[in-house]
Parts: C-alpha cells; structure tokens; sequence
C-alpha cells in the first residue's frame, strides 16, 4: 500500500515498538473488598501509558483531539494472571504492535517491580476517527504518524520518568 | 409563556423541594478493601439521582447541556456516618433546598432500605453556566426553571421508579 | 468428570442460558470529553448485572464471598461496536455460556433500548476461587451450583426488573 | 492533655505541616462530556497524596491496615474554583492541620502547574478505626503518630519525587 505522507511508518511496519514503561502503585481506591485490584482499574492505567507514551513521541492526545482527530478504543482484551494487593507497585509495560493502517494495536504486560510476578497481559486496539464527521480516517494525521514512527525507530529510547 | 424572572419559582423558593427517592444497590466495584463502599464510589449516586430527579420535573440533562446550559458542580460535602457493606441496599434522598438565584442546593439523605441507618449526608451545590462562554447565567434557561418550579410544588408527586 | 454434587449442571452445560436484561442509562460521570461512554465505564454495568442475574438465581454474591468462595475474573475481552452518547438508555444483556468446569464464561450484548444498534459485544470468564487458601475450587459451592443450574433451566424466566 | 506515646506530636499540634505536593495530569478517564476533569474524579488524586504522604512520613497503609488500623474518610468538603481541561498539569498540595486527637485533617490545594490557577480547595477528615472492633481508636497506633509527627516537624523536607 503506498503512503506517501508516511514512509518511514510504512517501512517499520513489521516490527514491534520498544517497550514503554509505566511505574504504577495500587491505592485504595484501586482496591475491592477482596483486598486487591478490581478488574476494571487496570483500565485507566493502560489508558494513561498510552498516553504517556504518546507523549514522549511527540503528540499529545489533548492537542490531537483539538485537531478533530479522535482515537476511541474498538477492541480490548485483558488476561488477568496474579493479582495486586493494596500497596503493591509494579511496572506496566506497553508497545505498538506492527501497523494496520489506522488502527492502533497496543500490547501490555504488567510486572511487578522485582519482575518476579506478571500480573496481566493486555491489547487494545485503537481506530483514528474524525470529530466531525465521525467516521474512520483513510490514513493518520502527520503528527500521529510521525509519533509513531518514531516510536518504531529501534533507536528510540524514551524515558517515561520525564514525561 | 410571560416569564421574565420565573416568578413561580421565586414564590416557591422559602421552602425545600419533597424527597426524591432513589434506589441503590452496594456491588464489588463500589468497594475497596475494606469491604465497604468506596468514600468516593457515593458521588456517582449522588449525580445519578439529581439527573434523574430533574429528568422527572422534565428536563433532561442532556438536552440542557445541548441547549448551551452545563451545570458544573462548585460545592461538595459530605458527612459519612455509617459505612455500606458489599450487597447492601439503600435508599438516597435527594430535595432541592431554597433556590439562591442560578445556584442549586441539592441535599441528600442515604438510608439504609429499612430506615433503621443514616449513612450519608452531602450537600452539592450546582451553577447554571453559559458553555459557550462559560460565564454563569444570569438566570436559569427556562426549561430549566420551570422543572425547578415543579420540584417545588408541594403537591408534586415524581416518582423515582417510573423514571 | 463425574459431579455428584450439581448433576443438573453436568446435564445442562451444552446450552447457553436464556438471555438476561439489565437496562442501563447513561449519566454524566460515565462520559469522557467526547460526550460518549468512557470505554472502561462499561465494565462496571457488565459487573451489575452478572451480579443480579446471580442473585435472581438465588445466590447473592456478597454471601458467596462470606462463605470464603470468589469469583475474579480471569478474562475479558470486549469489542466497541457503537458509542453510547449521554442522555441515551440501553439494555444490557447477559447470559452464561456452556459449562466448562469451575469457570463461568459470561456474554454480553449491549443494545440500544429500541434494539436498532448494538453498542458492544463482550465476554467475562470468572473462576471459583477458595478465599482462604487462593487457590481454584475443584467444584463450584452447592449454592452456586444450583443457581447456575436454575439459569441453564429452558423454564427459567427471571425478571430484572424485581431484583 | 499528657500522651506519654507522642509527645512530639502533642507539641507540635498548633500548626499546621508543610505543604506536601503531587504532581498530576489530566487523562481522559478523569475527563466528562464537558472535556474537563467530573469533579469525583479528584477525590482519587486526593487520596494518593495523602497515601503518599503518610509513606514518606514513614507509615505504608497497607501496613496500617494490616496491623488492625483504618482510616476511614469520616468528612469531605470540596470547593471547585476552576476546572482542569484534558492534558493538562497541576500539582496537589496537602497537609495536615493541627491535631485533634485522633482525627486527622487535610487541607488541599490543587494549583496548575505555573501556579497561576488555583482549581480546588479542599478539606477531608480521616478517623483511625480499629478494625476488628469497627470502634474509633482512643490513640493513634505508635507508627502513625510518629509519622505525623515527623510531618508536622518544621524541619521535615519530604520529597514527593521520591515516593
């Protein structure tokens, strides 16, 4: 498929991005009565290490969403493996999978901090789509590309500490 | 419709608004580890049964905000006195305190189904603002106050279940 | 595997159980900035109702859990179909697929309350699990069993509306 | 009134601690149809930094609450100034005001990140429970006494970025 607004997106296509990692503490709220983390919180996590890492190359998902480009999550599926009690800390890791047009398919692992335990496996897909009109872009906007590009440079090394 | 400062509303406004009741049930995700609600799991109800208790004097909130009117919340406080437990019921309360021009104070009552525990008490205050200017009223959209006179009416009769 | 203790199960496992409706409405804490359902907000409503489908059946969860038996849930996927906006009302359905062991395969359709569009397909695994020892049940507790059996029930009509 | 457990804390009780900041980020789950953060959402911010806090102090909850203490949140009162869009930063600073015996008061300001705004001002007190006997405590358990009295110490310098 030739894109000529986005080459190098195109040519990285292949291969997975590095792994971004997200430091991540459980807090009460976080928590059920059973003492650990209630399914449905992981959800805000992976949502804000996408963002992060969004971030760190190059676009912020405020500004993207200015622009009319919206980026809502059509698929997610999350494998719960070893729970986190209150007060745990772990580290949430997550990359791009190889490209599908605009779609955005994000893997995640969740270990704890000592790497001994992984705590959840996740992806989320994600599909460009315009504001206005509502429905799916033909391609990304260059900013988003551009990130995204960046983030399958094998030279890439963002740091999540200083976004 | 003569309504140049909605002087039903302003007659009415020396007393409470009748209680509004709504039914709540306590699930696994309003706890924490305590086995108990959340402190902060409370708000949603409390947005929940204003929405609705609007919805029966009749607007409906998102035809409000699609009319221009946001009504942000500026004051929140809660007294928590008996906490909840994982599958309990109870009913939440709610009445319109006596109207201060563009600002409505809401109060809440949360009873445990049988009447015997007071969990909760709160008042939240709202203010009708302009979303596009987003400058406060200088007096409520008229859908609005009219559903307010309602409320106030004492032989008004709203009820939560058919809602 | 020979169940001496749930044999309506055994005998039932090759059939979904009849759909169960939970109606849903959207109000304001469930959005996100672009005026639709947050795409985590749902799973609290699947929670909501795999509770009360339970609980028609005859076994409350927070009884479950007081006897020392848990159901994490192990798995989750969902795929986003339509976007849900503020204001609008659907009908949440759920209903357990055929047996496999101690697990419980749940499926979810999200339909709009005038049954024209499907917001969201899903589906949940739960696993029995003993508190005490955290470990996976062999067999599921009797009251479960039973309530489960009472869902597979071709006769069973329950009624979310009197839960 | 002579606590012979703490008396650093009895001497230090007529002032209030240092500011303690957290530095936060607008994502899109704290977001509603308005684009800016629902007001519930900063009762989680709220509870982070006080968690956090309390550990720089010295005091893990998760161990509080495993050594028989809770900390249930006994009353809220929050006052919204000024909203927070998406993306954008702040930082919440808390503190602890002078003691009551085992009543714990905090005071929060949440300040945009070039402190030019000021979003919310905030007041939230925790009561220590035991939790076996669900009773009020008549003293602060030694750990957490200490810990508060190392807060309210004028040469206490805790780090946040270290937590």
């Amino acid at each position: 498929m030739p894109n000529p607004e986005s080459p190098e997106l195109s040519a990285s296509a292949s291969v997975a991005s590095p792994w971004f990692d997200y430091p991540i503490r459980v807090y009460p709220h976080h928590t059920d009565y059973a003492g650990i983390v209630w399914h449905g919180s992981y959800i805000r996590w992976m949502e804000e290490v996408r963002v992060d890492c969004l971030a760190q190359a190059g676009v912020a998902f405020a500004q993207l969403v200015e622009m009319g480009c919206d980026l809502p999550v059509v698929d997610l599926q999350i494998r719960y493996r070893q729970a986190m009690r209150m007060g745990s800390k772990g580290v949430l890791k997550t990359r791009l999978e190889p490209q599908k047009g605009v779609r955005l398919l994000w893997s995640y692992e969740l270990w704890s901090t000592d790497g001994l335990r992984l705590h959840l496996t996740a992806q989320v897909t994600l599909v460009a789509v315009n504001r206005s009109s509502g429905k799916i872009m033909r391609r990304l906007p260059g900013v988003l590309a551009e990130a995204i590009a960046q983030l399958y440079d094998p030279n890439c090394t963002l740091d999540s500490q200083e976004t």
